[in-house]
């Protein structure tokens, strides 16, 4: 039975649409072959079957990223919504110095989505989970007349008192952030003026498109005991601070002249005297953690084995407001730090 | 301060947009309080820390419900919704025969939503949640411009070696299926005719609306070694023995005339002689198992804990065929069993 090919120009990209459930099942386990020895029941069972680890608290986390809201299909490549979504899950167990086990895949997906994109997605996912090493072991397919979702389970262990929690800090303790602020924002921004059209060099648009969650700092925070408390900077910086302050019960002081500012915002705010806003709810996915001041010299080791710098910006106060101080003009500004009510829209 | 209440009539329902994010949340947490001892960190930070049960393996799903695909607000109460996105979750365990004992919550709402169907929904999976004594440790919640949807992942525990699969059937196997096949067709249908109307007598409605987990049913099927394998009816009975006949690598003879089917589909089999595909697609929740015919005797005091009627609708054949059989005006007329290929549209 032979049927002559359609012209090329009048081709239609294929989409999922013309695909069975299973087929695109099979398509996703295709890209996560691993099989470890403690994955009893994997992909294609009513549920998977795991073998827990001996002697370890388990980690667990779920997170969602939808079309329009997240990230926009408009200026975002697929390879790179695959990235995110397993990368914003990850963050969290970094967060609580967690080392990740397995994922669980559950996507919505339109009918229109070209099955080109599908992959790519697939496949985004699938390059940072083998660089971590986690295999997705089961999931959920579903198509949807909205846009294209996709939630991701993690799960990680930890040794069972060693875990990272939001609420540890006392006042004293010392603020540190990972890396820099404020260039997931700016990459952002470049890319939605340029419809996604930015330089392969553009770092910021790389930090934007595919944050690397800091698994080894958060790892190596927790088993060496060298911080008190932790939160991922997921919803920014200045949210990161209240809500670890908020949990700790303490007030926090963040000195604005010490932030490890990205190139564009640095030049804003020289600019400007104060730190946009933008920058503040940049979704960096650093960490925010907190010291304390005679646990200090743990830190450094830390930050070496994790090839990644810190920076002080500020401190754990007892009187529960959290402000930002600014240096300018000979005198010393204090302001309440952004990052307050949002609704739900 | 005081402000003049705007006159009742004028006054729009409250929406989830205009919350936070975080007092959505909380209205959550506040309706599942159960903090077990074997739960570290709950709800409020990255990430949920677990003590995992000792010398259990781990059963992990997850499903996703979305309006106007698995549900549509038209005809489905709020409670309704919540009820089913944790039931199609619990049904996957219970075909492995696992214990559930945790569950994370994941909703995509839209901003519109009226805040009393967000409580009505949260509420009618506590309800559910509570008779399981499950509770809900953590989980995501986000805006979308889509319609509504819920992602539930849970974890139940099982001995090692007693997880049921759909692989382990042989030929000469025996078929049975617990309840009924076809009452929440029927009940959909119903619902879909009366926009939601239907009397709360309506056994069928009830069925599509709040399907029962076979929850107990599983547990004891794998405690008891009585099943070789086993699947739920998610995608209707038809689509089940396809799938645990193509997993076992075996075929299957289905008696059409033992189908213990609902009164609806049954008055419509009498008539016609062929059982309606919307039967065989019937998304009952029950558990389709196969026993080996001298462990029978292992089923009947199974059933009996269970509480649960069950019933032997034929058996499994080394020929890879799957067919139903029908006695009509005195001879057996075979046909292939419906459940084929479906595009994801």
């Amino acid at each position: 039975m032979t049927e002559q090919p359609a012209p090329l120009s009048h081709q239609p990209a294929q989409t999922v649409g013309g695909f069975s459930e299973r087929e695109l099942i099979a398509r996703i386990s295709a890209r996560f072959p691993s099989r470890p020895d403690w994955l009893l029941v994997g992909i294609g069972d009513d549920a998977a079957v795991v073998e827990p680890e001996r002697n370890r608290a388990e980690v667990l986390s779920v997170d969602c990223v939808v079309d329009g809201v997240h990230f926009d299909r408009a200026f975002v490549p697929p390879d790179a919504i695959g990235h995110r979504a397993l990368a914003v899950n990850l963050s969290d167990l970094a967060a609580m110095g967690a080392s990740p086990r397995l994922a669980l895949l559950s996507m919505a997906v339109p009918s229109d989505l070209p099955v080109a994109d599908f992959d790519a997605i697939v496949d985004g996912m699938a390059t940072l989970a083998d660089r971590h090493r986690i295999p997705v072991i089961g999931g959920n397919l579903t198509r949807t007349p909205g846009p294209l979702s996709i939630d991701v389970t993690v799960i990680g262990t930890i040794k069972r008192r060693q875990a990272l929690t939001r609420s540890g800090a006392r006042p004293g303790d010392e603020l540190y952030v990972t890396g820099t602020v404020g260039a997931a924002a700016a990459g952002l921004q470049r890319l939605r003026k340029s419809g996604g059209d930015t330089s392969p060099e553009d770092a910021a648009a790389g930090r934007y498109l595919r944050p690397e969650p800091r698994l080894r700092m958060g790892i190596l925070l927790a088993r060496n005991r060298a911080a008190t408390a932790c939160i991922d900077t997921s919803d920014g910086l200045a949210d990161a601070v209240h809500q670890l302050a908020g949990a700790s019960g303490v007030g926090a002081t963040i000195d604005a002249d010490a932030l490890p500012l990205d190139p564009d915002a640095r030049d804003r705010y020289r600019t400007t005297g104060t730190i946009p806003d933008d920058v503040l709810s940049s979704d960096d996915y650093e960490l925010l953690f907190t010291v304390r001041p005679r646990q200090r010299r743990r830190l450094e080791p830390v930050a070496r084995q994790a090839g990644l710098a810190v920076t002080r910006i500020g401190a754990c106060t007892s009187d529960r407001q959290v402000v930002a101080t600014h240096t300018g003009a000979g005198r010393v500004v204090t302001s309440p730090l952004g990052g307050g009510y949002r609704h739900f829209r």
